[in-house]
């Protein structure tokens, strides 16, 4: 299989890596319309073509499969002409800028038969697999809260605020492991560059059923946080991705009420449970690998994406909804 | 000065050594409605008097002051007859439930003339003592975000929720480092009790000026995190609290926005400064015994008090705000 | 049972409070040389006698048994005249200052029919216990290594040196978790304090069987550390005591050789195995209420002590070769 | 400048990335003697030659330079037929299996008038970087200690044991920052692997001055620990190498012994000061980018190289007296 990788800024050489290290696939070309990266691809593998152009990638009929790792703001134009040329499409996350731009390109590649997936990398890690086959198992009870703090000195972007950028990670996860879908949002945030896009943000999700999420995220932090916490009625995970081995503790501390309160409503009975923790060992696979294999395999075989074209969708619904609360001074936005 | 004690729950007996500490008073009465929380007293202290009834502690004349150590449901009725029978009041915080009843009792006390504080305790700490003392100095640059975590498995309350509990901890802090006030706020958040009340909640302040605060509330994690970032525009501060030693640092990391965006607003010019870390030796006296200082020494020669009784409605003005925003969806609610 | 306190300095007020917590106990009356310290004393408990010749103690008949919580040249005269005077005794740690007062104590002791415990307060931990339990479990495998660091920014002491204050700890543990004795130690060190008496020193315990212990012991270290770490061939514990609440953890990590060498010497085929993490939840019922409740009831019904004065005994013994060793620059000294 | 590198295991790519990355240098051959790992060199860099022996590449009249990257124990023949060979030599570390051959080696390149270098990878990155300049610059005091835990589940070698694959990162370190060479060494340790070779040593250097150096090495611990406390009259240096942005941190705690002890012995005056912590900016530079640049430019100009064939022996002479302290039961071996 023939691969084009389109854009090669900061994640690019892992992707180009990735699918150079399969025994299946070729990557052909890379396009980049800074002249100096198409230097550092053709540094590190001679051998590979290179283009300003991204239309030469599009072009050239021996191209199977196209890799869009640009900034968001291209990822429209460059995924529609690509699946138009009948190539199958991996998109960097998030999707696309705006919820109307994903519908088309879902439409597109059913109407062209390709397939079109999204980099949730995070689905792929061991800490998260582990995570989800812990809740799946049913041991942490029913579901009652998520609450993420992302934060670092990070990139701030031209084109996208804080949100569009992080939270992604949290929102892919927590599609995934849930079973259902949030029915409205409030966000918070605000910009301290200029530009009016947000640099630090708070983002609720709501649910019909009583759990609720929430995430920080903040590009100006000097320390690097990444660490979410999924509490159970049984159990607690805790998922710290800055921690190089210990990632995710297992708590078997909970509460339960025992009356909601007396008629006095001065008193409330609640139990504590303190317990063992445990820290399960993870599967150290790079995740890019598994995003590979999956976006190969469901070409070559149609097997099922993990976090497939429908996922990206929701991802990206989230996202616009929160920019509106956003505007909104936090008002709740339906979904 | 002879002191009574309203209220021997968690605090109460904090509050009685301290003041059984000092030289110059005397805890002359204990007062709680429960037999049980009486003999722990009497055990520590058996020269102390005790009584199932408050009243006796208001109707003795020899007592000079009182401290109401209750639940904040009693707050208000308790310090109210107290201040009507002369004595002055130390009040746990939150000062009252309502800003009306806070409100009343700065009057009353006005009109009395008599001493009315809030146990403000963390003003009192080494560390944000030390937190002020770099801000006010000016090398932080202008302040651009205040973000705190302040989670762990904590004592439900029947008749607050989790943002009255906890949140008074920040709110003090926040007015204590600010020059300005909140303008409006969001809050957000769920209850797992059956009774209504949140145990989980997040809470946004907006201002007038380019800076905002996001508070990160719960009773549900099995993890404890007390951590405060405060973001300057030329340093930042994280003060984590249950750091045993090295509570402050104060990171020379910021970041300068050189261009708000070029023209064709997909690019940003971002200086990145990564700098030393200086983490600064904290006094380590016990805060109470500031609490109890400022408090005996206000009565005696009408010292300032760090956070008196108008620090405290301000924090009450808040938490109302955001009990309303929290019924409304997160609604944005004005101050 | 009447209880008499000789010595009040660091560890004497935790000691009279656990007493004093006691319904079958009556702290008669604490000894000091220092009249400061007596004044601390009758604060907390105005009840209490005090003097400053100990020997009031031991002339009161309806003194039953006596704390000796002294620095350590004076235990051996003190507890030598208690026993001789009819007292039950319990004696800080180390016992002795040599292995033959340790000795002549004990015989008198069985002379007199009276208790001689020593106060290994680690053993009755329940960091400590859990550790027991899980070796007991004969889980962990057979025992390889015990690797402790135990340094901070310690007091020093006048009439002993880091070994003899910090070590018994460790020592006490070994002999408590482990079924044979050391056969030798060497012991390294050295000394900035102009008397001698080395601030840093490190002990290594030679065993029978393919067993080896180390300590790194300091009082100059600004970082406090209090760390050990027990080998097993199936799993290792960690035991990190400065840790709050995750103070036990255990690894189910370790390696297999598969063949000693090749015939070439150059190669060794060894399976890693890197597993899960599990961290038991721990008693946190303080250790020396456990010591009091052995002391008092070993002496009303002849309860079995955990630390008895022979685990005291073999503690001292390793500390003398130690220091022989310490003064022979590092000979082994056998036991 | 042409490049050959003899050995291709663990650590062979990161020199031939390195070597490769220089704009001066081609490495023209990578020599192994197992197919595989020539295979994989060959994946990398496909315009490299490759060889089964390590001949070919000492017979190149082109090759100009040659870094020996096998086992310890092939160390000495390579090295001495390259520099025989008219090549300039870079060394792994530890040097060579033995003083006299690293004496040996050592008269065969000045004889020969060739460059021989020993990578101390270490000693070129910034944290001992910022180490020796913090000490150079006097803040610290007085030198008193040095104290290294070098623990992790690592790779048992089968020709050398635990102290000569991880001890040459502490000892370089130690003579780099040090104006003194150790007088003496005791060493511990014990084998659990059959083949005679310690997995767990201790080793402490005792100077003429009032300094002490302490060395924990280990292969068998599931937590890995690289962490070095040097200690100064003035400052503290805390040097944890697994902390991934703050590896450097120092103390201003200390104390001041006032007054050795009073004539009755039994006293000691200590003063203790616990100041600020100092966490300094570090060049985050990959070390072997100073290594290779030392080699090249001390071939090209003569410059000097920080840790030199001297250093490369004075690390030799202290193994090989450890190694004799360990066979004879810890006893003190003079250097």
């Amino acid at each position: 299989m023939n691969i084009a990788i389109i854009g090669y800024g900061y994640w690019g050489p892992n992707i180009l890596r990735n699918f150079s290290e399969r025994e299946d696939c070729t990557v052909k070309i890379v396009c980049d319309t800074r002249e100096e990266r198409l230097k550092v691809a053709k540094k590190s593998y001679p051998s590979i073509n290179t283009s300003l152009k991204y239309q030469d990638a599009l072009s050239d009929s021996d191209i199977d499969a196209v890799c869009v790792v640009t900034p968001v703001y291209m990822h429209f134009e460059i995924a529609k002409k690509a699946l138009a040329s009948g190539k199958h499409v991996l998109l960097e996350k998030p999707m696309t800028s705006t919820v109307a731009q994903a519908e088309e390109l879902i439409k597109l590649a059913g109407r062209e038969n390709k397939i079109l997936m999204v980099d949730h990398t995070f689905l792929y890690t061991g800490a998260v697999r582990e995570i989800k086959s812990i809740i799946d198992s049913g041991n942490i009870g029913s579901l009652q809260y998520f609450d993420s703090t992302r934060i670092n000195l990070g990139l701030f972007q031209a084109d996208i605020n804080v949100l569009w950028d992080l939270a992604p990670h949290d929102l892919s996860i927590l599609n995934f492991i849930l079973k259902e879908k949030p029915v409205s949002v409030n966000a918070t945030g605000i910009s301290h560059t200029g530009n009016g896009l947000v640099n630090i943000a708070y983002l609720t999700l709501n649910y019909q059923s009583n759990f609720i999420a929430h995430l920080n995220c903040s590009w100006t932090s000097p320390v690097k946080i990444r660490q979410i916490l999924i509490g159970g009625s049984e159990k607690v995970i805790l998922y710290n991705d800055v921690e190089p081995s210990e990632k995710v503790k297992v708590y078997d501390t909970t509460y339960k009420i025992k009356s909601g309160t007396d008629e006095s409503k001065h008193s409330l009975l609640v139990d504590y449970r303190v317990g063992d923790i445990y820290i399960p060992k993870l599967d150290k696979t790079e995740a890019l690998a598994g995003i590979t294999e999956d976006f190969v395999m469901s070409i070559k075989t149609g097997k099922k994406i993990l976090g497939d074209m429908y996922a990206g969708l929701e991802v990206v619904r989230i996202l616009e909804a929160a920019e509106k609360s956003l505007k909104n001074n936090g008002k709740e936005i339906k979904l």
